[in-house]
């Protein structure tokens, strides 16, 4: 009764007009439209695509020759084939910080999409502000960076501790972490929308794809200026 | 086609029964009723109740006689005829700690009702987080009390800040400070609900009232020791 | 493309500092992690960590020698390793009440984190307020403790009928018990945070450990005292 | 434009065919509309017709003919031209109990509503069920009614208390009293439909109309019995 | 470290007290207790209790002697070892009466209630009102009842036609049938609530266990009037 | 500081693209913008604007050359200088029904902007499903329009029913008429996005213009065809 | 206890009434209705029924001759047995236009919904406006349809760009797709509501079949034009 | 009873830490401690402090020589006595976008904190994408600008349109412009959270204040390259 080619009409244009590829988000998609995806955008392809929550469950039952043109990461749960150069230091490097190790999985999903646009990162994981010093501890280093990404579930703390610590843009991702009032993340957004820091910038939950494309806009300007 | 005389029935053996007097919350209340209320309970009477959310203005029309029977304190918003004898240092200080002058109505209210009740408090104002060093500065005086008191609005990272510095009852009340996604104080109170901190009991928002009660009954605790 | 050495960091300090050591919220937490976790805080390791939402089924996946050295509770999903010495009746006694069966897991998460910390509870479950003869039959012995925790999902009505009899502290913790409007606890939570009864203190759904640490910052002020 | 003859459709024939007349909610309408439906329904009229939620300001604003034609009560705010014969205590008793005295235009709706229609009732006010007391002493009295109206907001524990003690029909008002969480009353309304006490029946915040018709209907059958 | 004999206190008082025995809920219970429990209510007990929401699964793994002990209905889920005898048509009749299909399983929860209260019902399904004629076709019928039960989903419209059409008690069951906005029932709950038609009294979402219950209150009035 | 003309850029190709000229929303805007606004577009003025939501008392704020420019309509709040020449019943009739008197001004907002653009209504007020004669007694009539508005609120029971009746194009506009749970119209919203009735389409609460706007969209349609 | 005879009481004469025959909706209705079901409307019998929400899995358990009996579709999720003659190009067509790939089983529920009521469909996918030129390329095309339907998750900007380039009736379906405060469809509904372009009709979240039949609605209208 | 100094703790250590001072947010702060913060901070103080979300009246209450001292914006609602130096065009420049004029508030907000923080930014209001040539025309202009803040209400649409047009940071601003579901800002909050642009930065409701930092401390960035 009708015409089912699926044919899916990417936005290749995407890199030129603002400089991010396209990514694809794989969660809710069937398996056989993503193993068609994925077999076009193999390392070596030319064509540089992100996917971005890709279960290890689906990623294992991809064909062979699928899963060899892939760098795949269980934890940030992402897939590169091809990737932009390293850019270095000078490019601007991004610190990664979380409040708990249950964080991770959006800490890594942010470090990858870094890595995958060329942008280095350093990770300062469990600095939670019911252990202060923590922070405090890791504050010089964090300070070299040129943009901080916070990630922090529950009460979402730290990206206020951190805002009034450091001068460059941080950027602040609620991450689904806790249970009862705090389950969903709802919390930590509704906190970091609400930090009495100023000019916090905020994401959506877990979206720390979502800020590793925005510290991406920002270390472009640096490059540019 | 009824009876309207109205009476009000106090729980009068509350005090006897929880060591708590019952109190008025007045928000919400017709001028008639409060002023009859307020004329039974004057200086002097030697019936103690507290009145709760009493507007300056509210407290303005009250007959002369009336207001010659009350110690009122307008940014507390409260009025007390008779109140319990100062029991002194030895039985508990509350340190009463805020993040912003704007969640002074707040920790004046926690603070009044505790006077009335007969303890001791110190307040520290303006120690929100954004400024770290106005916590830590205050650290050493703060951690000499028995109970802390944090109300904070916005984010309320306050709280667990501070609830991972002290190891005394850390009570936090949320306020209804703030705009956009922070107004109202509901994200401040799921804040203080989902903190890292370990044991941090929370009560309504703007509830400074309740805070001192719960304070009281601590405090009653080591009186009994 | 990135170092995944997972270190976690942590506040081994919290203990010293708040008179609450640090404790690991399991779920959400990948197996491999929490079976390193779990092997460094054995009994016999001398360090104490309190692992909580532990389901029995990832603890019977631990290999045999972690298992040894742990006590578990399927109950209340609690893993302890090396807990603190039996502090006796002196140091104070909470009575754990609930409103029904169902509310036991939060129940006895409370009393194995009071047991942990070296604390005794009495437990006075089934007392819902729909048959109030169940608190008034137990009320002479729940007057006898120091703290009272009250775990009630649905209306939790019992906070409030509790607060009104007893004059010590109240922790209140709504459970996640309950169906429709009731259903993940938002309600039970609502109700004792706007109970009639003045000074109860709240926590986050379900969180009979938060409580727990709260009864043990209050009873150690009573030791102080 | 447009013919603007503002013509009210009534519903007059309710009466005949649900036993209840129609009534108007003010809340909301314009003066003008107002004042010419009242003035279509004064005592001697013939016809019923309860006004509902009408401030004493708008009240006091109707032409002095108009309001010698009504029996207004500006507690309730409602006004009454012509209404039903008194059916006396065999037709059934409906007793209302409130929580607190901020209750009092809630349970006053509800009473006038029932007088309006014929039925009588009994007032217990002030019977929170923070002291307890209250509503033991006042037990005797309210198990000799047919139907029990429940009005209470904050944490409503009063309907699942009550509801726990008598055998007759159990109807729950939530009312807008309270702050913070409570406010508005969506709280207490929660509460009361997680009652754990069985077969109380609930109405929308503050409709103490809602329940005095509920009631009506009751005792329609108790009549036809 | 603690006793876990896990008794569960039942409140056989509660049928002389308010005339209801006393139900288990048994969702969220674990198996052990269940079966501990239903093994003591088989029929022949001589005790009353009604087991609500038991999954036929959790049926099934009942031991021979506890399953043959019970009347198990799998569409409403409830389970019945000895129940009241039946009162007659005297004693009362409840219509029951469904928007759709989906909402069978609250129809009958509350009609398998009736029936082991005594209670008589006529079932009326399928009388959504996107065909309005089902309604009018059934009204005579309805009309003969003493108490009608309304379950809908969606927008629950059927309850407002309904409570415009018949003159005895009406109570309205939410029911959690619908997707999007009317996913768990909060639209039908909300819409009930806000029901045109005047003294609607509206239950939990699913409780038909809840409504039956309201209905025998009411139903025990008729028998004493 | 910084250039403060304020000049407001109009989509005045709107009309030549979709067939509906722009519109503006008073709400919110000062008085010195709408006034400048309203001048340039008073009769005569050969352009074409719809000021909604205009409050009697600003329009009465207006210089007399202002107010003499303009057709205002306070039920409405809607006024207009240049409009549609009427395009007469072969175009289309649109019925415009309500279930309250309190839904009139979504009502006439609806009907002032259809007259606006050239089309012609009726009007059907007060046919709320609890006297469901009163919706079947205009059914006839309802029936010879090409499209139905239905305004409702509370619990929007009036979209289902009609929707089950009429076979033409329906437009459900949900009102914010009600208190408690329907105060805001957010039940009426989720009532008629609910519907039993197939093919509902919903607008935003109390945008009676926005109804207009697409059903000039469809009898475009059938004009063209 | 009681007949369970489980009669369906569906509404047949819906077709003659308003032009759209019945549709079962199938999720959560158990297999053994829903096996019986299609087995009395199988192609050849002559009544037409749409099953939506029917899941690949069950329709696979069907018996042979159930399933032979219908053209069933896994994306859109449909199964039809008897369908209506294809009205023809002159009959109008309908554009459905979508965000992105993953809005398709609601695209294809739209599409097969009115090839069944005998409509053609053009489908445009993946036109986010992410990538402007995606709308931009097609714009030409979906101006040429008498319908537009938008099916789009997230922001749902899609249907504001469009409805601002369209003069015919667009009809927006919000899709459950994404994450955080996207999950579930609620941000893309409100964002539909709220639309700044005029005459946006939207429909429950996912609700494809509820588009698809205003369209018919609206069709009907030209038809009948 | 208590001390009343209301001593305000300034950090004003803020600007050497992170490059921003202090602000006050003067909504909700009483006059009489405005008054005396304003008189602090004059024109030729040497201490720099913005003031936002300061209304008209409440400044023109000020005496003369506070008002004096201050540049204050009636629309922004912002008053500055001592600002940065203009730190020209080569430190960067912010686009800042609107969607319609009554974001305006937002807008000039943000441009006012830029200006004062010494930076500069062209405004591009009325840009909404219903009329989507308003945005295409302004574009050149816009890809200009080192940073884009965004302000937008309803769907904010437009954060989604220009995020994937420009390829510099893009900082969204929800506005609370708008009514029914859109009102208070929610549903342009979630929008642009949920935006299919890659890297879209989101702040609080109406928080020009807050993204303006965001810019500055990006630029400061820039600057430092």
């Amino acid at each position: 009764m009708r015409d089912m080619s699926g044919r899916i009409l990417f936005d290749m244009a995407r890199e030129a007009r603002i400089g991010l590829p396209e990514a694809v988000y794989c969660e809710g998609k069937d398996f056989e439209s993503l193993r068609d995806l994925m077999g076009r955008f193999v390392r070596g392809s030319g064509k540089r695509i992100l996917f971005t929550r890709l279960r290890p469950e689906t990623f294992e039952r991809m064909p062979e020759g699928v899963r060899a043109g892939y760098d795949y990461d269980p934890l940030s749960r992402t897939a590169v084939g091809e990737s932009f150069p390293d850019r270095g230091e000078k490019a601007g490097v991004v610190a990664v910080v979380s409040a708990g190790t249950s964080d991770a999985f959006v800490v890594h999903e942010a470090a990858r999409t870094l890595a995958y646009l060329g942008f280095r990162t350093r990770l300062f994981e469990d600095c939670g502000v019911a252990g202060l010093w923590r922070v405090e501890q890791n504050l010089p280093e964090i300070r070299k960076a040129d943009v901080v990404i916070v990630c922090a579930g529950l009460d979402a703390a730290l990206a206020s501790v951190l805002g009034g610590l450091v001068s460059c843009p941080v950027l602040a991702v609620p991450t689904s972490v806790g249970y009862g009032v705090a389950s969903g993340g709802g919390t930590a957004l509704r906190s970091m929308l609400s930090s009495c820091a100023p000019g916090i910038a905020v994401f959506n939950i877990d979206n720390g794809y979502g800020a590793a494309c925005a510290a991406a806009r920002i270390l472009s300007l640096k490059a540019g200026g």
